[in-house]
C-alpha cells in the first residue's frame, strides 16, 4: 500500500476542506448509526406515494405528447429520449407552463435551462457571476447548504444577511451591500428562499417581496429566487406571488427544483435567466445562454430520460404540481398541523420553549433555553429514538445554538405524533 | 427593454469568452443549417438499433435485479429508484463488474463515483486538483473539448503534449513537466485518450503505455485515462489492455463514459479513482470520496433513475458492453474500413493526401495539402451535402490547418460510401 500514490489533501481545492461538508457528513453518520429513530431531520419528500410502474407511464406520456401533440415521427422521438440532446433541455416549454399554472411565473422557454437538479443550476449562477476575487454573493441566514457548497466550488465568499422574523432584514441587507462596496468587493447577488424557507420554515409577506425587489433595483443587485417548497403551501389559493411573479425588471433569477416536487431520483431542476447579457461590441445574449455554454464544459445536458420522466409527470396533470402533489399536500398540511398543535400542548407560555409557524413547506424551527448542540442530538439518536437538525449547522448567528430544525415530510401522520411524543420527552428532561 | 437587468460579458466568468465555446457553437450550428447534409462530423453513437422499448426493459431488469438478486424488499428497491441516493451512486458494483468484464481493470467498487456523463468527471478531477493559480494540467494534443472546458471552468491552464503518430511523445511531455517545474508550476496530471482517440484515432501500442506509465511514476504525475471507445476496437479480442488495467501503483484515475456504449440519453459516466489521499492529520481516504464531496456541492448525486437504465443494460449482458454493442462494434468496423479502402482507392500515393488507420474508435484525420479553414466546411455542406470538422478546431499545431476529422458512427455503410463520394469530389476539386 506505501507505494499507492497518495495525494496531499492540503494540495486539492480547499473546499475539500470546507466545514459545511463535515456537517452533512456527520449529520448523515448519526442518521446512519440509528436507523429505527424516527427523523424529524430529513428533508427528503415522501416517498410512499411513488410507484416504479409510474416511471413507465410517465415516459409513455411524454412519447406520446411528441408524437401526437408536437408532431414528431418515431424517429425524432426515439433521438429526443435517447441521443445527446439541447444543452438548455428538452422540456422548457413544459417547464414554462408549469411556471404559469402555479407560480404565476411569465417565462419565455429560451430564457430556461433545465439542470442536474437545483444543485447544478446555483452552481451555473455562481459560476458565471463569479468572475474574480473582487465578487461575492450575499444569502439570507440561516442559508440552505448547497448554496454555500456551490459558492465554496468557485472560490465565491458567501456574504450572510440577517433574516429576522419576516425572512430577511432589508436594512441589513442594503448595509451589507453598500460594506461589500465599501471594501471594492461587488456583491453580486443575494439567494433567499421567498417560501417555506430551508432551514427556517419562514416566507416573505407581499410587502417585504415588494420592498425587497425595489432595493435589487435600487442597489443593482440581483436575487437569486430558490423555491423547492412553494407548492407546499397550506393554504395553496393564498399564498403570495413569487418574486419572479413581481419582477418586472429582470431582477430575479429563479432557480427551481422537482426534487420534491416531481421526482428526487430524476435529477431535473432548472434555472429562469432571462437577464441580458451585453457583450463588448454591443451584442446581447440571454443569461440562459451563458449558463448553457458553462453547462456544456460541466454535464453536457441534462438527461433526456430523467426529463422524460418529469415531462410525463407534469403533462399528467396538466402542468401543475400542485395537483400531482395533492395527497402530498394534504399530508404535509396535516403533519405541520398536528406538530403546531401538539407543540402548543406540550410548552405553555412561560416555559421557555418557543417556534415558528410556517405557512407551509417541511421545515420549523423551535427555540430551547439550553444549548443544542451535536452531542444533544447523538442523546437524542439513542436514547430517545429521535433525529432532527442542530440549527448550528445552518448558521453562525448565536442563537442558532439554542435551536434545532424540525421537519415533517418524510413521517405519517401518525409518526409525527409519535416523533412529538418523543421530542416533548427530550425537552422536557432538560427543561428540569 | 432598456429597463431590464443587464449585465456585462466582460464581469462574469471568464470561460465565457473561451473560443473552445465558439468552435462548438459553430460547428453545431454550420450542420444546423444543412440537415440534409451527410455527416461525418457528429461524433454520436448510430441510433438506429436504439428502442424506447428497451427502456421499460431496463428498469425492470434492474429492478429485478435489487429484489432478487440484491435481497431488497419492494419498498427498498423504491427507494432506490425514486429518492436521493449514495452521492457516489448506487450501481458501482455493476460498474466494476464491468470494467473486469470488458477492460481487464480491477477496481473496488468503493474508488467508483458515477457522474452525469464523463462531463462531469473530468470536472470533479481538475476541480479537485486546481488548488491555486500554480497548478495546471497537461493534455496529449490534439486534444478532446471537453477537457478543455471542464479545465476553463476551473481556471486551470492546459498546456498540450504533442502526440504525434504514436499517440504520445514521452519525451516531450517529460519535457513539458520540468518546463512547468522550472516555471514554479505544479504539473498535476496528463489527459489522453489511449485508445482511439478523439480526435486523432489514434491508440498507444502496448510499449508505449508501459513507458508512459513509467514516466508517470518517475515525475510523480497522474495520468487521466478516458476510455468512452475502446470497446470499438476493429478486433476486441487483439487490443492492448488499457492503462488502467496495466496501472500498479495507482498513477491512473480512469474516466468511463456509458453515452456511447450504453444511452446517451441517460447521460451516466463515472471515475475510477483509487488514489490515496492524506490529510495533514495523517488520515487517509480514497480520491473517488474527495471527488464524492465536490459531487455533493455540484449535482448532489447522478439521477438513480438514469443509473438504473445502464444498469439493466449492463445486466441484459453479463456485464458486458462488448456484447451489448456487438451490432454497433460490426457497424462501425464496417464503416472504417469502407472509408480506408474507399480512401485508398480514390487517393493513391503521390496525390498528396493522406490519412491515418485507426484500429477501431470513430474517427480517423485526413491530411490534404491545401488549407482546411471554417469556409471550406461551409462550401462543404452547401456544394457538397457533406459536414466533417477542420481540425485546426482541435488544436492550434500549424498542420491541423490542413487536416480533417472523419467520424463514422452515424451513418450506415452506404451512407460511407455516399459521403466517401462527396469528400472525393470536394477533395479532388481542390487538387485541381
Amino acid at each position: 500500500m506505501t507505494d499507492l500514490t497518495t495525494l496531499a489533501l492540503l494540495e486539492l481545492h480547499g473546499s475539500l476542506a470546507d466545514p459545511t461538508l463535515e456537517s452533512m457528513n456527520f449529520l448523515n453518520e448519526v442518521a446512519g448509526r440509528h436507523p429505527g429513530a424516527l427523523s424529524l431531520a430529513a428533508g427528503r419528500p415522501y416517498e410512499e406515494f411513488f410507484e416504479i410502474a409510474d416511471l413507465h407511464r410517465y415516459l409513455e406520456r411524454y412519447q406520446r405528447y411528441l408524437t401526437e401533440e408536437q408532431g414528431l415521427t418515431p424517429e425524432q422521438a426515439r433521438r429526443a429520449f435517447f441521443q445527446y440532446g439541447r444543452t438548455k433541455g428538452i422540456i422548457h416549454e413544459l417547464v414554462a407552463r408549469n411556471l404559469a399554472v402555479d407560480e404565476r411565473i411569465t417565462a419565455d422557454p429560451e430564457s430556461i435551462v433545465i439542470t442536474v437538479g437545483c444543485q447544478e443550476a446555483m452552481f451555473l449562477v455562481l459560476r458565471a457571476l463569479r468572475r474574480d476575487e473582487r465578487d461575492v454573493v450575499l444569502a439570507v441566514a440561516p442559508t440552505y447548504v448547497g448554496l454555500t457548497g456551490a459558492a465554496k466550488l468557485v472560490d465565491l465568499p458567501v456574504r450572510t444577511v440577517p433574516g429576522g422574523p419576516g425572512g430577511v432584514d432589508l436594512d441589513e441587507l442594503a448595509a451589507t451591500v453598500r460594506r461589500a462596496r465599501a471594501e471594492g468587493l461587488r456583491p453580486r447577488a443575494c439567494y433567499l428562499l421567498a417560501d417555506h424557507s430551508n432551514p427556517s420554515g419562514l416566507s416573505l409577506d407581499l410587502a417585504t417581496r415588494r420592498a425587497l425587489l425595489e432595493l435589487a433595483e435600487r442597489e443593482d443587485l440581483l436575487l437569486l429566487e430558490d423555491n423547492p417548497y412553494g407548492v407546499f403551501a397550506t393554504d395553496p389559493d393564498n399564498r403570495p406571488p413569487t418574486l419572479k411573479a413581481l419582477d418586472t425588471r429582470g431582477r430575479v433569477v429563479y432557480l427551481g427544483s422537482y426534487a420534491k416536487t416531481g421526482l428526487p431520483g430524476a435529477r431535473v431542476g432548472f434555472v429562469v435567466a432571462d437577464q441580458l447579457v451585453a457583450a463588448a461590441d454591443g451584442s446581447r445574449s440571454l443569461l440562459a445562454d451563458e449558463l448553457a455554454k458553462l453547462k456544456s464544459m460541466l454535464t453536457v445536458n441534462t438527461a433526456p430520460i430523467a426529463q422524460a420522466v418529469i415531462a410525463g409527470k407534469l403533462l399528467e396533470h396538466g402542468g401543475s404540481l400542485v395537483k400531482a402533489n395533492e395527497r402530498e399536500i394534504a399530508l404535509y398540511r396535516e403533519n405541520l398541523a398536528r406538530l403546531l398543535a401538539g407543540l402548543a400542548a406540550a410548552f405553555p407560555p412561560g416555559r421557555g420553549v418557543t417556534w415558528n409557524t410556517p405557512s407551509g413547506g417541511f421545515f420549523l424551527v423551535v427555540d430551547v433555553p439550553f444549548e443544542v448542540d451535536d452531542a444533544l442530538l447523538e442523546t437524542s439518536a439513542r436514547d430517545y429514538g429521535l433525529l432532527w437538525t442542530p440549527m448550528h449547522h445552518f448558521t453562525d448567528a448565536p442563537q442558532a445554538r439554542r435551536q434545532l430544525r424540525l421537519s415533517v415530510s418524510l413521517l405519517t401522520p401518525e409518526q409525527v405524533t409519535e416523533g412529538l411524543r418523543r421530542l416533548t420527552r427530550l425537552i422536557e428532561d432538560r427543561l428540569g
